[in-house]
């Protein structure tokens, strides 16, 4: 078995793994007890990605195969490597999981307007000078501007998540006892907000909080690999 | 095995099945092919289910068993009816379901702000001056003024069903290629609102809409037995 190989958005430390997405992917790996070989790549280096067809990460190359986007990977990942700890659960659950991963890229869009302007901080020069140009086009706007009034803005991203946290109120995952890629989804949108921000977007007691120490708890030695600001 | 009886909340119109909670209840055992005798239930019959210890309904009857509420009967359902199709396939999809069906309770109070006006409408009189009090009490405002300004905020409404309108578009069911209990929970609120309001809450051409009519196709003849406004 050829060693899997994935790509991962990177900052100036490459181990500073920070893409919402990619983070998916790796607590999916981990999840499924696939040794793999982390490639830190940026944003500039769409070269060394175009075998894939595409210029955006995650990427996962296994032998000859190469797959991209997360949702891709999971589902490749469950349907290649039936041996393994299923990430799923089931193909009901799996049909139930397309839900979760939309509203996970919801939250991520959510938190981006508290972050982007950190983001800058932890790239690599050509990467920052990259990023803030396109972002900023995007945008219309600074990101700078894009990214201000954060504490007037935080009650309500708060309340956005009034679901997830009644949820995680009565269970302790998003899938009962144990953790699913629903959990690994959403909980990749907030690694990847402390791992570019310092930026605190939940209170301590927040549930929600609580499930993430736990994630954490549970795959400390793989998302220790890369450093956050808290 | 005796026959299961449930009571549902009813109109003026004894077959007009009007609670989106009833509704889950009432497409979960459906979905089982559990037959039961329905029994209609109004406001201000609180004597007839008074062994549930609560007032409110659905309130499902086996044997000398009183569970109540939907989401306890449909686990109910699940657990003590093992040989019927399965409500939630499996445990993983059955945690990834208490989401779904906070979810649903969140479409419910935003569909009520739309429908609430046309409710008294469809009740027995007596039912009707109980439910306009009660509810005007705890709102604080008239029926009338707190459904006002329909038109202008539905597109708001639309709007916050964004994810599950990704997710009915690229999939039959939530749940996949078949319907399961997440499913039920969030027809039931729409179920209820086209069961007491001409007020049409979604695009002809809506996927949620397309989704919608899949069930009611699905299960026409259960459905059928309840009238609908549209």
């Amino acid at each position: 078995m050829p060693i899997l190989k994935l790509f991962e958005l990177a900052g100036s430390d490459p181990n500073r793994k920070f893409s919402p997405f990619a983070w998916r992917t790796r607590m999916a790996l981990a999840h499924k007890k696939l040794a793999f070989e982390s490639i830190p790549w940026r944003f500039l280096d769409k070269d060394a990605i175009s075998a894939s067809g595409q210029t955006k990460v995650p990427v996962l190359v296994d032998g000859n195969q190469w797959i991209f986007d997360s949702w891709k990977i999971a589902n490749y990942l469950e349907d290649l490597y039936p041996n393994t700890p299923s990430l799923f659960g089931g193909n009901s659950a799996r049909g139930l999981s397309v839900f979760y991963n939309h509203l996970a890229d919801g939250i991520v869009s959510q938190i981006f307007s508290f972050v982007a302007d950190d983001i800058p901080n932890i790239l690599e020069e050509k990467d920052r000078e990259y990023f803030v140009r396109t972002r900023e086009e995007f945008l219309g706007q600074s990101l700078t501007e894009f990214a201000s009034n954060k504490a007037a803005r935080l009650p309500k991203f708060r309340e956005n998540l009034n679901l997830l946290r009644k949820t995680l109120t009565n269970q302790e995952y998003l899938a009962g006892n144990s953790p699913l890629y629903p959990d690994y989804a959403i909980f990749g949108a907030f690694q990847w907000a402390r791992s570019v921000s310092t930026f605190v977007l939940l209170e301590k007691n927040d549930p929600i909080n609580t499930w993430l120490d736990r994630l954490l708890n549970m795959y400390e030695e793989e998302i220790n690999k890369s450093p956050r600001f808290y």
